[in-house]
């Protein structure tokens, strides 16, 4: 197919307009033109190689973030955005500090022996010698709250409950499983515990420690709370079915620093027909301070880019404005997207009609998710599943009812149709928030597929419109 | 749901017998179990790291194709298979010995250049010092065949068509390109090519070189054969630009050995009800001589004795009889694979229903390919597409006509439903015929929800037969 003859097809489509929301062989031609585009012309894989290997990790407060957003905005700028802005936001900054280390001080069986731990976001610092003190094993937030205070006090808590390997998808096993990061420690911490330990959020056996962000109450003060490997987490609950009493030495330095002047980053291009409807497509530019954010959230970030990338490198000029939104802070506070929302409710001469967000790693496309209002959805969903046939010959057919994403749903209010691009889950836990989510983990064609299934639902959603 | 719930659930819909193929709610809930079952019990991944950190590649004709024989037929024993025995089959022995390099010898630009290649299963060695020649690149077989003879003649043939990125399916794209290296070589001998470089089968931007097998026509005297990794390719491919004349010699002590005995290792647990239908799963235990046969195809093997496995951990007997079916010599003349269709066709007493056949890798599973003689479709392809829904929940759906492997083909004519199994297929040419091809590049819990998909299938053959 030449050139020119697809680009002719893609604007006889475009003068079409919104009339018709059915799955035709004009759109299956325009998207396998798509496909054809990312998978051959792509620059994400380098972008995200740059973001990684010469940035590194982008955690929320840092210079290195701050670098990002300056490379970010001179890509978007590059790649021929017809507006490119930096939007303030004040965001948190927690420091994991220098020392993050724990170890078995007594046991009868083993004597001493090195755990393998990540400070947990938000936890506290240990005095210089870290606290010390007697474990308690625990499997869930209820077990733990059965418990009398005399039980709990001066210990140190260890919720073991792992994520369920019966679960298909492994975000699933997740959400099942995060409460104990999210918010054990809080409970620790107000039953009396000195610490916390919780096993890692993964389902690999190794000993890889993950961090992520625990949550205290107001009036609650931090403890010491940090994330142990799988195999560290196997071998302490081994010890503890076979000693009455096992003693854990805890260090770690981290500090909450005053907050800092972040920026989501935002390009955009001006919509033809309607430049008053925004359809957003965005990932989170800051990441965990291990690893490398690669999938978390690398490949989202870079994925919305290529998508917007991928109309100029076409000569396209949509109908409606799109826009690439990077946002700030999503780990630790979600500042950037509260700002994001506040913004567009206050921008009362456009408005968005649909969001998508990349936050679910790199890996190979299943699909996507769909959520907003029940009014909204009931004009909306069944005509979107006839999208699937679209989809279905690029192994992204998957589309379902369901959460969209944390950046995106406060906009959820103001009637946006949301949507969550769904890859494959079984890899994500590998890395996430830990020191393996690096670039060599991402996958050139599985990152470059994703890019391709959001830029067919972007033209589609262009090209038809939200009802 | 406790397991004798489950049993009793279970042996009720064993009862029903063939009588619907509707899939019902009941199967939802069986299959939910077996899908359980294999997530938190299965051995699969153990078995898969014997094979390849223990045995490691199990090429045709080799003693440590017989180590993995002995191995799996007494992980097979250990299940507690009905019968489990070798089934007897002379199989060829090439041996690539211990030098395979290649080097750019003059170049105006670069001087000399080291060259990554690896030997082609099936090449002819060269000369102790090589032979050496200058370079003609062609990009498919009907170019060089237009070519005069003498442009040929003395010349080293370097095919360099790179698989298609814009090909979704990476299997897809192998097949659109591997002409150059089974047939290649071929046509350069006739041509009066002195050696044959074929860029490698991958879509990977890496050096590693990739090997398979090549073949010669009775006739043409083999000559010596390498693919060449992907970097050396492009990096030849534009020297080649620059400079009327290239030369690169190429060193290779492969040689064609005699025939050896080897074996199909076969596992059996015989039917209740129809013990003279079989349903057969298998992969084939020989595997190329570079990297460890991991995703090619340890996994298969493991997956298809795993089936078994589940059947007798679960304390299901099958209503047919199930076999496991591990074939040898799939990578240099499928000689096992036709034996065992000889002898299933030499078997009055009982016959093949189905087959399925696993050697696509161990990546996450998205479903079925279904094969067989017309008649036997029509009647039963269409009951094979309601079973999509209860691999919807598993994301194994993907049910679709079309060639299920190399293995079982054979038994086509015998009126035997074919069924190939598809995980997702970008990663598998990463590391396919390649030393990248090892354990550690298999994930677990991909390995074993392939298994489990493989295990429902079979379930649902047994239990609703085939007509």
């Amino acid at each position: 197919m030449s050139r020119l003859f697809f680009l002719l097809a893609l604007s006889c489509l475009g003068a079409i307009g919104p009339v018709s929301a059915q799955a035709s062989d004009d759109d299956a031609f325009a998207i396998r033109g798509l496909y054809d585009d990312v998978l051959t012309r792509s620059s994400c894989h380098e972008w995200l190689r740059h973001l990684c290997k010469r940035i590194g990790h982008r955690a929320s407060g840092t210079g290195a973030y701050l670098s990002a957003v300056e490379y970010t905005r001179q890509m978007l700028d590059s790649i021929g955005c017809d507006t490119v802005w930096l939007q303030p936001v004040m965001v948190p900054h927690w420091d994991r500090g220098s020392v993050e280390k724990a170890r078995i001080v007594q046991s009868r069986q083993i004597g001493t022996q090195e755990l393998s731990v990540a400070a947990l976001g938000g936890s506290a610092a240990t005095p210089v010698l870290g606290v010390t003190g007697e474990v308690i094993e625990v499997h869930s937030l209820d077990e733990l709250e059965a418990m009398r205070p005399e039980q709990v006090k001066g210990k140190i808590v260890f919720f073991n409950r792992p994520m369920d390997p019966k679960q298909i998808s492994a975000f699933a096993a997740y959400g099942g499983a995060v409460d104990q990061r999210g918010s054990g420690p809080n409970l620790a911490a107000k039953m009396g515990a000195i610490a916390c330990l919780t096993r890692s959020m993964t389902l690999k056996f190794d000993d890889v420690p993950h961090s992520g962000a625990t949550n205290f109450e107001d009036g609650v003060a931090p403890i010491p709370a940090a994330g142990l490997g799988i195999q560290s987490a196997e071998m302490l609950s081994a010890l503890l079915k076979k000693e009455a009493k096992v003693t854990v030495n805890l260090q770690l330095d981290c500090h909450r620093m005053p907050d800092v002047l972040a920026y989501n980053v935002i390009g955009e291009i001006f919509g033809s027909r309607f430049p008053n409807e925004i359809i957003a497509v965005g990932g989170h530019l800051d990441s965990w301070d291990i690893g490398e954010g690669a999938h978390d959230d690398g490949t989202g970030c870079v994925q919305s880019m290529e998508v917007l990338h991928a109309f100029r490198r076409m000569g396209m000029r949509p109908q409606r404005t799109l826009r690439c939104v990077l946002f700030a802070n999503e780990e630790f506070g979600l500042r950037g997207a509260k700002r994001y929302a506040e913004a567009a409710a206050a921008d009362k001469t456009r408005r968005h009609i649909a969001a998508i967000e990349s936050d679910g790693g790199g890996h190979t496309p299943r699909g996507f998710s769909v959520d907003g209002t029940e009014q909204l959805l009931g004009r909306n969903f069944k005509r979107t599943l006839e999208w699937r046939n679209l989809l279905a010959p690029f192994g992204a057919a998957d589309l379902d009812r369901g959460y969209s994403g944390a950046d995106i749903a406060p906009l959820r209010p103001q009637d946006v149709l949301l949507f969550g691009f769904r890859p494959d889950s079984q890899r994500y836990f590998d890395y996430h928030h830990a020191r393996t989510d690096v670039f060599e983990n991402v996958h050139k064609r599985e990152l470059e597929l994703g890019a391709a299934a959001m830029l067919s639902l972007v033209w589609l959603l262009d090209t038809y419109g939200v009802q």
